[in-house]
């Protein structure tokens, strides 16, 4: 008989809860789910409907599996199960595993949704095998996850691995840019999907010149890393400038985690460092010109296998 | 009876064994030698040395204590036992575990120093009680030992922790500093005792005005850390500068290392921050500015309890 885990992945648009194979990280069933509006309340009614319809037909209750995992995107004071800051659903301080637990039935494990991505990869993607491996995320935010020792590493308060927030300085200086988070001057704020179309959008309103124009056609609200990248390997010079401090920026960031940490692996992750071939490369050559040498000996950067299943299948698993 | 456990500190100068009663922390009896020359070969003698005349009067064999730790000034690669770069000995890809082990008759552990006094404030120090802590030691070198998990965390290779040899930007830019392990622009190469030191002779001698020059009567031998301390708190500006550049280069770093692992102690330790208050002042206010505030919360910084006995201490209780 099958030995089965629950999970759920909560991000700022969408709940999935899947119910997963715990020895083959197969998802044997799944739901997703729009939330309706964002309240805490609101959303804990659109975790549970997919939670609930995820184990249809599956004759178990949610506190049938031991516990619940959620993964969500913002920063999460692991065991208290507070959700701290999740910017993406407008959220501060919400004790959301209480909520949960209390609607579900079952005791309820919150952790933010890289940790668990991290977790999955370790138990059925990219990391399998590697009891030190660092998960790096560049998409719409900017986060990583930490395997170290074999664990999951989410520190004192459960807010390990927000990568995304460590203060950096861009080659050109200038006054720190606003993150979403309500500090300034974070990598995220320079580096994320977001950010880089934000930033891309102002800096041509106010005149820059680049060919990411011709490609929206004059429509800034098509901007997108994507585009970036495709103006940068077409030999834009506007791009190639953006290009060339993002991937410092995101170069270093993932130098000083290794220099530091001495994974045997990294993973990376997310639509950004997935989708823009020219910023990968940029990024891979920054990381390698700045990692100590004795870290770099060994370490193997791999893409995340396990999409956006990971963190789901991280969550269901995680003891 | 007591149960006992047998340690080495290998510095560049000296080597001290220690044998620590595992209960209490408590050095039951030392021994410290200097090294003749840094030779492996030499060494290992002395080591052999200072192990046999810790153990003078006790009856018991090295082997006798089921492994030695050993603590070395450089990078280590865990397990393996190799020294792989230890300026200070000027020594690379030494296998010492190997050479040890045979001379001693004993099985024997090699770790880095910090790593080593990281475990001895985790187990007896001011980690006691600290699942996740990071030491931070800035003395003649830059470097730091992490606990995380109640886990010592020495990674893959077994040279995590190497926050001097992150690469750093200063604020006012300039060619990056070489470093004592080979490359440039590590932290080390500009926060390290011997590393301002050098720089302050060099700057001085190339005429640069301040009341350091005053304070060592003109000697510039005798420039240290300390003294520019002193310079700064009678409001020298050379010294305003280079500690506002210093501080702002160790409190990033520092801040950085507690955003990613979100530990719930740092312990600072070392001659350079312990010895200069200034400095220290400078670096928690740069770690205050720059840390994100969901690390920050329940952070405490301490000084670390155990001196230069911390590294003995734990490389003879690692496991």
């Amino acid at each position: 008989m099958r030995s089965l885990a629950l999970g759920v992945d909560l991000g700022g648009t969408n709940a999935r809860a899947a119910v997963v194979d715990r020895d083959t990280g197969e998802i044997i069933s799944s739901h997703k789910a729009t939330h309706q509006d964002r309240s805490p309340a609101a959303v804990v009614e659109t975790v549970a409907h997919v939670v609930l319809a995820a184990l249809v037909g599956q004759g178990r209750t949610p506190g049938s599996f031991g516990q619940v995992g959620v993964g969500v995107a913002g920063q999460c004071l692991g065991r208290t199960g507070v959700v701290l800051n999740a910017p993406n659903l407008g959220w501060r301080e919400v004790p959301l595993g209480e909520l949960l637990a209390a609607r579900l039935g079952a005791p309820v494990r919150i952790l933010n949704d890289l940790s668990a991505a991290a977790w999955g990869e370790r138990r059925f993607g990219a990391a399998r095998g590697f009891d030190d491996a660092l998960l790096v995320f560049v998409g719409s935010g900017v986060g990583s996850g930490l395997i170290l020792g074999g664990r999951l590493h989410d520190g004192h308060h459960g807010v390990a691995g927000e990568l995304g927030h460590v203060k950096v300085r861009p080659i050109r200086g200038g006054v720190p840019r606003r993150c979403g988070c309500g500090e300034a001057g974070c990598l995220e704020a320079y580096t994320s999907g977001m950010n880089i179309a934000a930033r891309v959008r102002e800096e041509l309103a106010a005149g820059a010149a680049s060919q990411v124009l011709e490609l929206v056609q004059g429509d800034l609200s098509g901007v997108s890393a994507s585009l970036v990248d495709a103006a940068h390997a077409a030999g834009d010079p506007y791009a190639r400038a953006l290009w060339e401090e993002v991937s410092d920026l995101l170069g270093n960031a993932i130098a000083t985690a290794v220099t530091l940490l001495n994974p045997a692996r990294v993973i990376l992750g997310g639509g950004v460092i997935l989708g823009c071939p020219e910023l990968r490369r940029l990024v891979l050559s920054a990381l390698e010109a700045k990692v100590s040498r004795s870290a770099a000996a060994g370490l193997s950067v791999e893409r995340a296998f396990l999409g956006d299943d990971a963190g789901v299948i991280g969550a269901a698993l995680l003891e």
